[in-house]
């Protein structure tokens, strides 16, 4: 496709350029002129009707929408910014730096201006800086000829009119009417009478995540969001929503990684910002692993008189390890998903312990019969070994299922506790376990 | 509210029941009838309007489900069964046991049953088994007042009328248009004039990975499902999308921590499913971690003679194993999410060579000075382990940020070569250089 285009930019064929890119999708067509060097894409983005501009604008890049704005004229600008949907407008100036947002709002009219700038003022990440205001909003007194006639005037700048709200004289909201209902409603019949009035709502401060949740919980596909005073003020889609669910994940991702969580994609961050993110939790990590360091210091004597002792050490500590990280893995999603609860955590401890005695006996047999038949290793070793991976396993399955559930307790998050922290202790232990084990077995 | 409506059960106050529950949203509803003893469920459905009845049934747990038909009359089956919507007919038959399916077979009726034995063969995961058929069609030679009437009249049953789809004489599907043009349309325009043909649909069999990365790229809300004819199949909508994102994450989540990933809640889980899913790979692991044994072992002698040096190599296992999986993890992600291609790989691999750099130089400065001043180890030996952990750390990056596209290269899941493989490999590399090193270092 984009060689089409090339060549027929080449050739000066213009308006076949312009047919063949209304062949595509709005989001196709921002990924062709994406790929395009910066002169061209002006020209191609100037070729789009002027209804597709802003919407093809709102799935560019950064780098472009920046570009475009820099290099086109006020009254082009104008017409892309109060076409936007609100919610595009604020995340592009969010992001843009100051000249390139003293232009848009220059050509911003007054009243969108003034809408962006109490938007800005919303705290990231709050429904307030969420919502869109391209709502329906009806009054409840409206009968449906009359509720459909004003759809049909202001419709056509929505964001969705699937969904219409009602609100009373002081735009408190009051219920919420589909416009399903009000094409199969007879035509006189009241708004009041038809509206559903069990709707969820949100208010601007309250958090994505929760905004989130409840998108899930009740299937919504758009919500309205209120003011402490319950007046309606927008309405955030369930678009915006997947990006969130998608957010919240790679940061759970993060975090059980030991990194600090950042929301920038992986290739377009520096690499100073990459290091800074993984350097705090591995010079924790590091520092702790010094607690294992002094065990085996402690214990050196041991480790001198039976040295085959120090290579099944490897072995345990990444038993250890992989089983608790297996279970606050299952954990720390179960909680994050809202299917374990903080009052289920004697629950999880007894399934844990009876999981960690199957697993454990299998693990144990196959390594005594290995250690037994292909290592030769002596009885009362191979026995110090296995006993000490079957309480480490056991140990660390029962510290992996807890942990998360101890953090969320004490409002830490569950998915710092995961793998690399819960390694670490296991570490520790199961060390300590070996080395008394072995002082105790083979009378050291 | 669980105690309002028992205490009014109590009193026998079934109209005051009603009204309580009907302000309440389905999905509360659901929740409620959720928490009440079996008896109770069957009075409190029996309570619900007949318009409620099937929406809330879907949104009850499997065994409320199978309680309700095991104890229902046929003809109360019958009603909620042709009334619940196609796709969530489909998922209570997957569930039920033999003959609850027998009896919900009996009482649906001879088109529903057909239906369902179609969509009980789309192979799981499939689009086939994820549509439904509630769905709007119109003929692309209607004109808009004849599609709204058409609308108003089969509208009811749908579970979206906010895209309808636009087939020809043979259902082959030739376009979308919304229901707000429609509304925005004059009356007596063609409905191929002002349908949408630049749309996205999915095929019966195409998997719902591929499904859930449309319905992102493209912000969708509803996507066609045609068959290898092209013709109009079936619609999906996104609150089932939902789950599979959900879904698709916490299988990523489970192979990272090295498990076979399940569908089942942890808590419904059985202790047998979750240490089957669990003992594999940690049997893998084990019996992969002998090579960082038989590494120790080679070395008998370095550590006999220098003892002190087998007290580091918890931390540097650890590092490394850290180091790695932060990499991994970055690199797994992007690569879920479409962020990072295969082509990129290099591209990564300079990337984690910088951070890694960076990253290093931080740790092993602490670890110099911590080493020196408080743990007062000689000169050579602690820059012995610095170096060691210096080019562990750069070489678990490396190894991190790329294995998991080279799986994908070769069509493993990436998530696969996450933490717990990342961690054997680097183990064992580490522990040779950190020998080497110390041997040349210190003459052992």
């Amino acid at each position: 496709m984009k060689n089409i285009i090339m060549t027929l930019l080449q050739e000066g064929n213009f308006t076949q350029v312009r047919a063949e890119i209304l062949k595509l999708n709005i989001v196709d067509i921002a990924k062709i002129i994406e790929e395009f060097e910066d002169e061209k894409v002006l020209l191609l983005f100037r070729l789009l009707p002027k209804e597709f501009a802003a919407n093809v604008f709102s799935y560019l890049s950064y780098e472009r929408q920046q570009y475009i704005i820099e290099t086109t004229t006020d009254s082009e600008i104008k017409y892309i910014i109060n076409d936007l949907f609100l919610d595009d407008a604020v995340d592009l100036l969010e992001e843009m730096p100051a000249n390139v947002v003293k232009k848009i709002l220059k050509n911003a009219d007054e009243n969108t201006r003034n809408l962006i700038n109490q938007f800005l003022n919303y705290p990231e990440h709050s429904a307030g800086s969420l919502m869109t205001i391209e709502y329906v909003d009806l009054k409840k007194e409206m009968i449906v000829t009359d509720a459909l006639i004003y759809i049909r005037k202001i419709g056509i700048d929505k964001e969705t009119i699937d969904i219409c709200y009602v609100i009373d004289s002081n735009r408190k909201l009051e219920g919420a009417v589909s416009i399903r209902k009000l094409i199969l409603s007879d035509s006189d019949v009241i708004i009041s009478e038809i509206m559903d009035t069990s709707i969820i709502s949100i208010r601007t401060h309250d958090d994505q995540e929760e905004i989130a949740s409840l998108f899930k919980k009740y299937d919504l596909l758009v919500m309205p969001v209120v003011d402490n005073e319950d007046r309606l003020v927008g309405i955030i889609t369930i678009d915006d929503i997947i990006d969130i669910i998608d957010k919240e994940n790679t940061e759970d991702f993060q975090r059980m990684a030991a990194m600090a969580p950042s929301e920038e994609e992986y290739l377009k961050t520096g690499v100073f910002v990459l290091a800074k993110n993984r350097i705090l939790w591995l010079m924790i990590l590091m520092i702790s692993a010094t607690f294992s360091g002094r065990i085996m210091g402690k214990y050196e004597n041991v480790l001198q008189s039976v040295v085959i002792l120090a290579s099944f050490i490897p072995m345990l500590m990444d038993a250890g390890g992989n089983a608790g990280s297996q279970s606050s893995t299952l954990v720390i999603r179960g909680l994050a998903l809202g299917e374990i609860k903080l009052s289920d955590i004697f629950k999880v401890l007894w399934k844990e312990f009876r999981v960690s005695l199957i697993v454990s006996a299998a693990l144990v047999s196959v390594n005594f019969i290995r250690l037994a038949v292909f290592e030769k290793v002596n009885f009362l070793t191979n026995l110090t070994v296995c006993i000490s991976l079957f309480l480490t396993v056991v140990l660390s399955k029962m510290v992996g299922g807890i942990l998360p559930i101890i953090a969320k307790k004490i409002k830490l998050d569950p998915a710092i506790m995961a793998g690399p922290l819960i390694t670490t202790v296991v570490d520790a232990v199961s060390l300590v376990l070996y080395f008394s084990i072995a002082t105790w077995l083979l009378k050291i």
